[in-house]
């Protein structure tokens, strides 16, 4: 049985319910459910004060569950990025602790990867939130079916592939690399300083909420001017959704913005990455080494099965979701 | 006569009339007012197509007016940053022309700075908009008293200083460096591009509009990780207004996030610029050496006035604003 533990890296929890019922879920879906003592601590906005939100970072490391899965996203992670201790998070990680997360988890996921040492590039999993995806009501919505499915097959160790729709124009494209990226908008706040990773020749995935287009393409333009589109093989976008039109857009979408990018970089940019603020994602392993291979409007992104340590790997499956 | 071209380098007019109102009133005080051929252009949300904006710019560096003052801001400039003539621009700020704005001209006010030659530091102005701060009807509020004055004696040459109320806490601070910043958001998305000035021992000014503060605090956080805050001897904030409250705030506020990055940089923070999205905003020379002094709550910003060719000039007033 693999141990999972839940705890509050960023935002603040406004109720236990949410978290409760995310830890009954889990736990029926056969993980050995714990809930860090602070997931429920509350500072103005955050889920504690920092060096509350730090300790337990540093307190999950140490105590190396199988999955550390944060309760929600929000923001907070900015604050302890320079006060983290790496070494010991990427031992975590080399002792099989898949930290899980997106949004305000992006800084941790990049963070991760920015402070391997060089030739190292420790797996951390972009996916579900507790509260979000685990922790809503049936009269919410409950639980999706294939997140929930990605996800634990993703914790067996046995996911090893994930399958989308995109749109024509990527045909027989191939690319193999490091996956990497997360939300936009906290990637993006990462460049410049010394938690943003320097990776070339990847495969950088992409979403966000909330977001006008055009401050998307402001920021997809800013990893263009800073090189970093450049460098990567493949850039795959997920959901962007939440954004309001504006009277003064006179046509400008998302669309346009992605066209203004896509003029502007040889990289190829897919959309249609089932992954970003929408109730059906999938797990993506940040850091692995990965391939997409794209037939007619189908993309495959792939990659090895873990081979650490996994006491439910033996019953994982043999295909992954979407193949 | 000071000759002074209004156009529209980023977001889209949806009406003429305000342009034409700032450029009554600012001929009224006593500018010699063109009008760019492409300024009423119109494209999706911005004022012309890439092509069109990029022209416009060009066309008014080589024609070299006094004044060069935007329309409006919106977002525009970053599509079009890797594709301006930083030479001619920078001939044109030599040969006088002053280019004036806020906003998104932050963009092109830092990349002016960004692309000079090693030990230049060209100026530029911060300031008004033509249409936001000229071309109100009466009923909207019309033309702001401050406003107007400032950027009058500013663009005669004349203006030397601006004062402003700040807390309490900086008694007696003083510092000299080039005066730089403008818009955070804007200033932010230049990070890690070639169009980001590195200055060390500046003055840094920022303002913002319709960001929820913790979204200026990651902002912030992302300058200070990046080593920008410390690399300066002062930052002086604007107005930072228009957010809205979130019931997750639980407290959290304004004076929040800049107590958060007060906490994380030894360099003063200073508040109550009077300088942003606000109706009453100063000028203020970008790459200019400027001196600041904290006497009681009293600020100061001075600089030598200018020198270059002004006809205006030797009609200017010899004491800034504030004083």
């Amino acid at each position: 049985m693999s141990s999972l533990t839940l705890y509050t890296p960023a935002g603040v929890l406004a109720q236990a319910q949410p978290l409760k019922r995310a830890a009954k879920r889990l736990g029926a879906l056969g993980f050995e459910v714990s809930i860090d003592e602070a997931a429920l601590a509350k500072h103005q906005r955050f889920g504690g004060d920092d060096e509350t939100r730090l300790a337990a970072l540093h307190r999950i490391a140490k105590a190396k569950p199988d999955v550390a899965l944060a309760s929600r996203g929000g923001y907070g992670l900015t604050r302890l990025l320079d006060g983290i201790d790496w070494k010991l998070m990427l031992k975590s990680v080399e002792r099989g602790t898949r930290w899980v997360g997106q949004s305000d988890l992006s800084s941790l996921q990049l963070g991760l990867l920015a402070h391997a040492k060089s030739g190292h590039s420790p797996v951390s999993w972009a996916g579900p939130l507790a509260c979000d995806d685990f922790g809503r009501s049936e009269e919410e919505g409950g639980v999706d079916e294939v997140t929930r499915d990605c996800f634990v097959e993703a914790m067996s160790g046995a996911l090893e592939a994930i399958g989308f729709r995109t749109e024509a124009g990527f045909e027989e494209l191939e690319a193999r690399g490091t996956l990497w990226g997360g939300n936009l908008c906290v990637l993006t706040s990462l460049l410049g300083t010394p938690h943003f990773p320097q990776i070339k020749g990847g495969i950088l995935f992409l979403e966000d909420v909330n977001e006008h287009p055009y401050r998307v393409e402001r920021m997809l333009l800013q990893l263009q001017q800073a090189g970093v589109l450049g460098a990567q093989k493949a850039v795959l976008l997920g959901d962007f959704g939440g954004w309001r039109k504006s009277p003064l857009d006179r046509g400008y979408t998302l669309k346009s913005a992605i066209e203004a990018v896509r003029s502007r970089t040889k990289t190829p940019i897919l959309t249609g990455l089932p992954f970003g603020h929408v109730r059906t994602k999938v797990c993506l392993p940040i850091g692995a080494t990965a391939e997409l291979y794209v037939q007619g409007r189908n993309a495959i992104v792939g990659w090895a099965a873990e081979h650490h340590h996994d006491p439910l790997r033996e019953h994982g499956h043999e295909h992954g979701h979407g193949h």
